[in-house]
């Protein structure tokens, strides 16, 4: 049987009654790719969940498929959110999908407009306020809760529940539960979600055991770790750059219930992380993506493991997200030479005592 | 049973015996998304194939695993192609993933960094040659011809092998062959490798029925519509922008063994379908991919559909990939407003009214 999407293949864990459209854009079913290389260098088990895989190239699919099925369910025509990310691809994705209105609020400062293009392309609505990020999503609250609006933002619950089928995901290809779930933790949903999805498919016995969870914050974003909000967050990891985590608590309850933690990763281990997943994996995940793996190496520097762990890590989102980073990576500047072939061969003895 | 790659899922319909690598990075188990929206406007049973979801965001990941399987079998160290697009991006994951070099030879001219950053992320060595594309090529096929560096360009056979898994994966998806089977055509190996793999499905008793193969160059490109190579090339598809096919010959097969046949669309059209996948359905794919979907208008246009056909439209690539295109597509300055729920409200309205 094909694959019928997230709602339908997992509707008897979600909030699905006769009225819930079985809205989808076969979202899910990302792959669980185990990687070959770093598991036999770091003495583990190590899988990549690949969320990049998603159809708008990000985890936020999940939530986003289950938040829009239920704002048809309730009758809206219209959703709205404040977001410069992932969040509002998602949303426009799923609102164009449905023929919903979808509205998409950002700060006018910054705008960077690679990021929203691919909301645009799907038809959202952009409107620029001046004013910045925790403006728009007040903004966002009054006019939904106002207005025959459906709020998409975090806040609506059941982002939540359509992300912790990833958790169902990783149980049902890898067989059981792993020993240790890596994630980048920013907004702290989706840590809170995995940690959800795993407890409720462990009662229904679908899984033996439950994971640890180990999240990891930026270091410039590193408010639960340091217990207090940050109130100018930076990072290169754009998707978990947030100073205030809306689902804080719940972040801390899944470490600490299920004997994990939030710890912190730097920009530079973050890069480091991001180079290897790809060149050693073949595996290009968002720089944000990285930050789980880039945790796991430090845990293994650290002496967490005592080897063998069944770990996975969580990749949010795709490389092709963030073109940029990609750039401002790699050596940009290929070897240019004359067209014969032994300058050709002669450049590639040159790479190759480079070490390129 | 989780998925295990497409070597793994189809080898007894592939070159594959005890020596070849299960190599994956979990290419293939795309989704076939059924296009609600326009199949009802077009009194069609419309499907998208949307290959955009292979791990390096290309239908290319599919005949790159089985060419660098067979690479790895057959004791080479090295692959190598000429490519600035989505063949290198390929060639380098699997290195990658596999422990191999690539190296990717590009025409100095005209390099777009852009397009060239993902290959080199996951670790292809780039070099540029003073001279044009085909220059590039014969230089590659000479090389690899010489020393232990294996072809992975198109002339390698083994890329359509692992490219005809696709129409595996639409029988199987679909429950049958779909009534038409609409794709994109610039080299013209993909068309040729649905082919293929239809007829195989077929002889093998997978599929009672055969599709009509309709092909569509773009305006600019349309070396087989004219009859001959053109020799510059011009389409804002640029993954199709291809005067002298490789595969010419077995794609006009592929045409008229199936009653079906090689149009052509220009590039308004393939814009117009670019948007409407995106804004009417909700799927991002490179414009190029949208060559089939605009093909289908067209032959809607001219009468050729009953009505209630079954058409499966390939859309090959993952539109992250050229998010430039995306950027000058949308109207891309945003309405700027004061941070006020009544200014947002009354932006709101405006928009509706306008029917951006």
């Amino acid at each position: 049987m094909s694959y019928q999407g997230l709602i339908q293949t997992y509707k008897s864990y979600l909030p699905v009654n006769e009225k819930t459209p079985l809205l989808t854009l076969k979202e899910g079913n990302t792959p669980l790719i185990r990687a070959e290389n770093l598991s036999e260098e770091l003495g583990l088990d190590l899988y990549f969940k690949y969320e990049g895989l998603n159809p708008t190239g990000s985890f936020k699919d999940r939530g986003m498929v289950m938040a829009v099925a239920k704002a048809i369910e309730e009758g809206s025509r219209t959703i709205m959110c404040a977001s410069t990310g992932n969040t509002s691809a998602a949303a426009a994705a799923y609102a164009a999908r449905a023929g919903l209105n979808c509205i998409v609020l950002i700060p006018n400062n910054n705008i960077a407009l690679g990021k929203l293009a691919q909301a645009m392309i799907y038809g959202a609505k952009v409107i620029a306020i001046e004013g910045n990020f925790d403006r728009a999503l007040e903004i966002v609250r009054e006019i939904t809760a106002k207005h025959p609006i459906t709020l998409v933002n975090s806040v609506n619950p059941y982002r939540i529940e359509g992300q912790k089928t990833a958790a169902f995901e990783v149980v049902d290809q890898l067989g059981k539960a792993p020993d240790v779930l890596a994630i980048p933790v920013g907004n702290a949903g989706n840590i809170s979600a995995y940690w959800k999805g795993f407890k409720e498919y462990h009662e229904a016995g679908k899984a033996s055991s439950l994971p640890k969870m180990v999240g990891f914050e930026a270091e410039g974003a590193m408010a639960i770790v340091k217990g207090e909000p940050i109130l100018e967050p930076e990072t290169i990891a754009t998707a978990i750059r947030i100073g205030n985590p809306a689902s804080w608590k719940t972040a801390v309850a899944a470490a600490e219930e299920s004997g994990g933690q939030i710890n912190y990763v730097t920009d530079d281990e973050i890069l480091t992380a991001y180079r290897m997943i790809a060149s050693r994996e073949g595996v290009f995940a968002e720089p944000a993506s990285a930050a789980s793996v880039a945790g796991v190496l430090k845990l293994k520097r650290e002496g967490y493991f005592k080897g063998g762990e069944s770990v996975v890590c969580v990749l949010t989102g795709n490389g092709l997200k963030d073109p940029n980073v990609a750039l401002k990576t790699v050596n940009a500047d290929p070897l240019i030479v004359p067209d014969t072939e032994a300058a050709v061969m002669e450049a590639i003895g040159k790479l190759e005592e480079a070490g390129v």
